[in-house]
């Protein structure tokens, strides 16, 4: 097993085998740049690059550490990524004294987590959110339709699919307001406009595009994993009330649209090798342009926690795992594109909210508590139906390797109050 | 009435009075930049600014003009806006010498529209779709669900919108393939893959966004106005027989997000308020946050234009008009930043399908040939009930002054058969 001379905890989700990438700039003043983290240190690469540590490889010159997104390493494509990543790992390696045995340059090129900005990793030009997740479409359209009508009838044949906002999606830590809107409650006949009172998140993994396809041709599903960068935390901030009012006949707009939070380190596809699995079996068969012959699917462990006002530490409200997803990344990309819908570097595509066959692994509250049905109870004699003010919603992910994790970090919000 | 020493026809929809905002390259070389139409020409903002003839401006030493997109400049606002447009009907003014006896600077700044390539006039960050025209909705849902369930219960309480697709905004000029894609003809009960067989146009307002709100800091309809930077026209290409596969429930994905196309000039919204009227009469009273004591609504005139292979001309197949939309933009504007979405300069919000109460007036071919129940007639004995590969569709718009036209020339686009 691979090891840095950096130490890392088994239970961190940033060991040598991981390296994510995310754009910070240092507390104590800078630019953004990018960096890796690694243990509890973020690894300026920006640094790295001045000191000529890659030369050899083809960012060599580019200057592409020193931007404040990672767009422009995104469009270089997977050899580029590779060629970086095994470098990396070189030169982090317990045996490697390059950077090592350079005090200098170790004291200018880490810095503590603790000491630096994270920033949002990529400019996010399109967001499309996906509805992966029998589950979770199930739980849904029973409770909407009826168990015997739960799945409309395209959802087996087709990656449902819809465009999200991308202006209003933010980092981890950033706290988000309570929206206000017009809903009809179902006991009067007109609407009214008042603050959300059915604040729900929601549990889904992204997965952010490196080199696009030009408008008109499409990514085909053996070549669609080379066309994913990373792959970050998701919580779709979801206002349930304003959405069942509006959603008829063009999809959920401003129940979505207020914030959408991600996490701030992308893991590279390359980091969750080891941990891929096969997805679940897809009946009826897809059609051809859907159909694939690989494993494509990642054992990744999910669970979100809510910490409301009173509460002494973050409760674990949900335990679930994207290998749930009945759809693949590769196939949502296939979808996605076949009608000649060009993807560009840095857009993000999220999976949908990730439920499990269990009642603990349902990924958003409307399910948890059956809308309401079955509150959620809480330590201190605490319950919940829908998210408060103040409520702390943190969602965190990783793949347990032997001895190790590849993790996602967290992505966290904390609800604010409505404006006045 | 004001007049230019360019010479500009009555019927020219690029007179003084208008003025509207385009990047543009010259042909014989030069990056982008930025220009207004006047007549058959273009002015060159970039070489009025080196020329010193903004120093008295807000714009003064921001090289603005010289920018590959409208973005900045947007961002300033409606007084910067109004300075400079009004600095250039100074100097285009039939009675100022400054640049009408200037012949150098009169050859370096203006060019012949067939001289130059005409690009997207900004880089456009989110685009929203709205579904404004009663009308449309209407005949489209009669269409789907009977005469008495023709609207959904929301939509004459609010605006009803979706997010679109940026990535594939395309200049009016450019090419649009046929998609491919997933759709289940009612006859058969497995769906199938395939070229589109209901493809489709629709006749589109849209608007670009000056300067933006903070996300959950919503615009109030009284200040809604301030953040439109200029209207366009838009052409949201649809494939109807994937739409009708794909979108329950979350709304139009792949059946719209493979091309949309706009036009180039970006028509100042002070240039149309000599054509702004009333907007149709709302009933029910909208919820206060949609309430609007001023007029809203611009008489714009539209018409769509056919040429397919074998004919000789355009034929007109519809006349429709702005005005006969029931939501406002400001009331879009509104609506769509109410729960606190972040809108950003560049942004595109646009009307949806602009039918009116004729016939004649349906924007799309889906109403004006009621799915197909009648055929429309076109010379040469051909017939269309949906687009054919080849078809060139041209949509144009314009207000009629007293001897002079604020228009917006053209949005077209030619039909090319789907990928093999």
């Amino acid at each position: 097993m691979l090891h840095s001379f950096i130490e890392v905890k088994p239970e961190s989700h940033f060991p040598i085998q991981n390296l994510p990438y995310g754009v910070f700039r240092p507390l104590r003043g800078g630019s953004p740049r990018i960096g890796v983290a690694i243990g509890e240190y973020v690894l300026d690469l920006s640094i790295l690059d001045d000191a000529g540590h890659f030369h050899l490889t083809s960012v060599a010159g580019k200057r592409i550490f020193h931007q404040p997104s990672l767009n422009s390493f995104m469009a270089l494509g997977r050899p580029v990524w590779q060629e970086v990543r095994k470098q990396l790992q070189h030169l982090l390696w317990i045996e490697e004294p390059t950077l090592r045995d350079h005090p200098e340059l170790r004291a200018a090129a880490f810095f503590k987590q603790k000491e630096v900005e994270i920033l949002l990793p990529a400019r996010i030009g399109d967001y499309t959110d996906f509805y992966a997740s029998k589950d979770h479409a199930s739980n849904v359209g029973a409770m909407f339709r009826g168990k015997d009508n739960a799945l409309m009838p395209n959802w087996t044949h087709l990656p449902v699919g819809y465009h999200g906002r991308a202006s209003s999606i933010v980092v981890s830590g950033t706290d988000v307001r309570r929206p206000t809107g017009q809903t009809k409650p179902p006991t009067i006949s007109e609407p009214i406009f008042g603050p959300c009172q059915q604040l729900d998140y929601e549990l889904e993994i992204g997965w952010l595009i490196g080199p696009g396809n030009n408008q008109g041709e499409p990514i085909s599903i053996e070549h669609a994993e080379d066309h994913i960068f990373g792959l970050v935390l998701v919580n779709d901030w979801s206002a349930r009330d304003i959405q069942a009012w509006e959603y008829q006949p063009l999809g959920p707009f401003l129940s979505k649209s207020f914030a959408t939070s991600i996490s701030p380190w992308v893991v590279p596809l390359d980091a969750l090798e080891p941990f891929r699995v096969k997805g679940p079996n897809q009946n009826p068969e897809p059609l051809p342009y859907l159909q694939q012959s690989a494993s494509a699917s990642f054992d990744i462990n999910l669970e979100v926690c809510l910490e409301g006002d009173g509460m002494n530490a973050r409760e674990r409200i949900c335990t679930s795992n994207f290998r749930y997803l009945y759809w693949s990344m590769a196939q949502q990309i296939a979808h996605h594109t076949v009608g000649g819908c060009n993807l560009r570097p840095g857009d993000l595509l999220a999976s949908g909210t990730i439920s499990g066959p269990e009642k603990e692994s349902r990924g958003c509250l409307m399910e948890l508590t059956w809308r309401g049905a079955e509150p959620l109870r809480l330590p201190n004699g605490q319950q919940r139906v829908w998210l408060e003010d103040g409520d702390q919603l943190t969602i965190t992910g990783w793949c347990q390797g032997d001895g190790y994790r590849v993790g996602f970090g967290e992505v966290s919000g904390r609800v604010l109050p409505a404006m006045k």
